[in-house]
């Protein structure tokens, strides 16, 4: 039985950087020849970063892609690194038309190559595009019909990219046909809450149905509201885990395969299952040479539920602050809970000395929560200011008549101007406090707390908001460390302070309950008859979904977050703006 | 030969209000059936309103909708209008599963019906879905496999809806391979420049392709971002157009067509062209009786480009306007071309005396553009007011230390807020004044300029800003009313007046070169060396593809506006915001 040494490069690709990337590729690449790999596989689209949306119909960004594929194959060789099988996704374009999907020769592809001594060995294009949720992949490309299985060291390697495994039959089905000795899968597969447990279940499944060795890789980072959480994986046919990368972390798995030898009596060209063309690659010379050493198999611990949601939290923020060009962040720090989980989520994302923070009292503030901010500031070491909106409400308050809502908004709002007044001086990137059980009720003020390019919290709940609150004080207790939250912040109760003595509880039902009307109406997409079938109370239901329904404008308009649910308010959810569909 | 008096209808549903819809197809059927129609066709989806986006994935919603059938089916009977059959679009759902798209039994479908005498003789689902652009139907729905051919007073009429006839093949096709005497096509096609040109040219080949007459009925209106202009067209298998219903207006169409009679021998169940199954219905009972006088055949003349463009925006703003609740709106006036032209489409949209307007002059501001304000405002008859940005401009500047771009931005801030504060106080909807061309390469104010819940020209290049307002001026002078637009506010060169002496040429190339480069790296989708080739200046495509690229944020928090081109700042081209391709 053939061994082969198998790398999974779980790395965080930039949309868009084709020299940053491919050097990334190389970079990698050596690491894995240094410790004996004799196969090196990266994530879905690790060239050109994923997802690339509308660039993908780009036909200049298409060509670079193709042309820095070839260019990487040739910088492989040129570093001594050439005589190892790299597999990396790629951007590319179809050989011919897709009559199925109305779409000429040379449409765009999501797709992947084996770099080897210089040449592109096989290119593949992905068979199963998902096109829900965050998708949008028939928008883009067109589907790939060939099962590429390439001989590496002697073993049938059969290749997919994500979605192949996803949906039933397919390129799974055709390994098995194709008797591959193990099926490899490239992945751009985002984090949402508890997938990983979701993810194992399937490549056990799909292992068992490909009946072969399955290897797994995914990427980090984030792109826009997506996180990728790595998770990278490799099961047996028996669906035993040989190997798994850790969490949200850039990792190299290397691990050696025990995997049955090729046959000699394949033919190429078959048709397989689903309509697949099988496409044989030999790869030329002599295989690698006996393997130095011997890497331990490595299975990283799964993290908490906490521990996992504040990773993606924090590797979302950092991902966003440094792909766009930025160092340091700015956040309007009331006191409250939100804007100090956003700063500790800042603090842990970029370090404290790139944090800034300012406190902005008004009339109604309370001394609580000046002195909650500072003490946040005091213990996390952030860089703290104050300065007051009294002067700039006076001006406002003498120019025009303003009461009730518009006054309360007012203040937000001058908030929101001096926050983005201090960015644009001192060119920090504005970080948004809005937690998502606001967001989908529309409690806050457009232009006001939703001033920022940013929301680290905009998929958060406020009952998740307090839990991940405590349990970063109780992480730092852990740690022997300074807890970076204000106990007073925790416990005191949520208001806006925006007139005498409010409360969010003023306005709005408890957190738990709406939270659970919420995530109902949300993520569950139950009807209002549905929830209030589930025992709610008739009254919070219609409050509740009205409220939703009716506040999507605002929701639109808001900054993009990191996705770690079902479904967020950006892409994942998106309905008109003009909607008088108002019964759930 | 039979004949056959046709009605379309080409109305503007409302999304989400199916009561409001129902009542609507009640309405126009009535006067169908006073003209005489045998045979009464409303737009693609009429009764829930389209595009419908992520509704169309609530369960509630579907069922809502084939509720809302059924009873349509029994009031026209309760009226009195059960005798003529009806066909109307709604939202389905699948009867079996596709997996070809990987979906299951009870997936949404993009529906047509025929009603007649209080039952659905017949239900069908769109064939071609179209992805691309503005639309996401792989998204949403499962296509339909069937071609519904029904029998109406001896003529067999075939079915399609709107993406069916903008592909080739499918119900075209096997509308010739069935007989059909009549392909009827339900529509909800949205405006763009030219498009009825391009629409008739379609409609011609497709009636030569099917054999037989054409009729094409579609929406008006507005849906967020989407104008629809109506222009439902007939035309005879030779490509004689026989009727054409004026665009941007609810209509009744209503015209005789001498039509073959259907042959007797025909049986169900045929498989057809593209996999379609022929599905065949007859009404029950006697022909309607013989008409009453006779329908003038009207062929509507069009518009010219810039009525057309012009009426686009009108129809757009007034229906996002009403459809979302509101009756009057805010802008803020700078005497400068953009907010003027705004304030001309909002008075067309929703009369003068919805209109309130505020200039906010700060120290910058010139006294010609004050006056310019002040003209407009009694030209048109809207309300006016000034509030000075002084005071609240000093607040600022005595808080915090702010130069350069940082204060030119706050004074566009400061305007915002009190926008917003007096939208929170009096009720108004907010309209935004930016242009293409500004939104392009991210000249203007995040939360300054850019406040506002709808931006009527965030999709007119500059240059066609200015060929508005002439023309605007110059209808009114054809009608012997005052032009709306004062002159100077025309003439003068372009300034955002946040600093002495600013002028628009200071940042930005001239705005007919600009938009000419525009014009070719957004909608002609080239890359910076496609552009340059064709003759323009690498300096000034470098620099405008560069501030393209890096504006994507702005983009897509600005509000959404009317869609009048091929490419448009929101459901048409969606780029990454995190996105390091800066190469074209």
């Amino acid at each position: 039985m053939p061994k082969l040494r198998l790398a999974l490069s779980q790395i965080d690709p930039w949309v868009g950087d084709l020299a940053r990337n491919s050097a990334e590729v190389v970079r990698w690449t050596k690491q894995a020849v240094e410790a004996g790999a004799q196969l090196v596989a990266f994530p879905e689209m690790a060239l050109t970063g994923y997802p690339v949306e509308d660039l993908a119909l780009r036909g200049s960004f298409v060509e670079a892609s193709r042309d820095a594929l070839v260019e990487l194959a040739g910088r492989l060789v040129a570093d001594g690194l050439g005589e190892v099988p790299v597999v990396v996704g790629y951007l590319g374009r179809s050989e011919h038309a897709s009559p199925r999907f109305n779409r000429p020769a040379g449409s765009p592809q999501n797709c992947a190559a084996v770099l080897h001594r210089g040449a592109v060995v096989t290119r593949f294009a992905k068979h199963h595009l998902p096109n829900y949720g965050v998708f949008d992949e028939f928008r883009w490309f067109v589907p790939g019909d060939q099962l590429p299985v390439v001989r590496v060291h002697g073993v049938d390697v059969a290749l997919a990219i994500c979605e192949d495994i996803w949906q039933d039959g397919g390129r799974v089905t055709a390994a098995r046909e194709a008797e591959a000795g193990l099926l490899l899968v490239i992945n751009g597969s985002p984090y949402e809450r508890n997938k990983d447990d979701q993810r194992l279940e399937l490549v056990r499944r799909r292992a068992a149905e490909a009946g072969c060795t399955l290897a797994y890789v995914n990427m980090v980072g984030g792109q826009d509201e997506l996180v990728f959480d790595g998770d990278s994986i490799v099961v047996g046919a028996d669906g035993e885990v040989l190997a798994r990368s850790p969490q949200f972390e850039e990792h190299l798995l290397v691990l050696d395969l025990d995997l049955p030898a090729a046959s000699s009596d394949h033919t190429d060209g078959l048709l397989l299952s689903d309509g697949l063309h099988l496409v044989r690659s030999e790869l030329p010379g002599e295989p690698q040479p006996a393997l130095a050493g011997k890497p331990v198999a490595e299975i990283a611990p799964r993290l908490s539920d906490e521990a996992e949601i504040w990773a993606a939290l924090v590797s979302g923020t950092r991902a966003y602050v440094a792909k766009n060009g930025f160092r340091s962040v700015l956040i309007g720090l009331s006191g409250g809970i939100d804007s100090a989980l956003v700063a500790s989520i800042a603090v842990d994302a970029i370090g404290a000395d790139n944090v800034h923070c300012v406190s902005m009292p008004s009339r109604y503030s309370s001394e609580h929560s000046k002195g909650d901010a500072a003490e946040l500031a005091r213990r996390t070491g952030l860089h703290f200011r104050t300065v007051s909106i009294a002067p700039m409400f006076d001006a406002y308050m003498g120019a025009t008549e303003l009461t009730g809502l518009a006054e309360e908004n007012l203040q937000s709002r001058l908030r929101g101007t001096l926050l983005m007044a201090i960015s644009n001086q001192e060119g920090h990137i504005v970080l948004a406090p809005g937690n998502k059980s606001e967001l989908a009720v529309g409690y806050s003020t457009l232009y006001g707390d939703s001033v920022g390019a940013y929301g680290p919290i905009k998929d958060v709940y406020k009952s998740l908001v307090f839990r991940l609150a405590r349990w970063r004080n109780e992480e730092a207790e852990r740690r022997g460390e300074v807890p970076p939250i204000p106990e007073n912040t925790i416990t005191k109760p949520p208001s806006a302070e925006l007139r005498p003595d409010q409360m969010d509880s003023d306005s709005l039902p408890d957190y738990d309950l709406l939270d659970s009307v919420l995530a109902r109406y949300i993520e569950g997409d139950e009807g209002r008859d549905a929830i209030v079938a589930a025992g709610f109370d008739p009254a919070v239901v219609d409050r509740v979904v009205r409220l939703v329904d009716t506040a999507e404008y605002k929701r639109r308009q808001y900054p993009p977050g990191p996705k770690i649910s079902v479904k967020n308010f950006g892409r994942d959810r998106r309905l008109p703006i003009t909607n008088r569909w108002r019964r759930g």
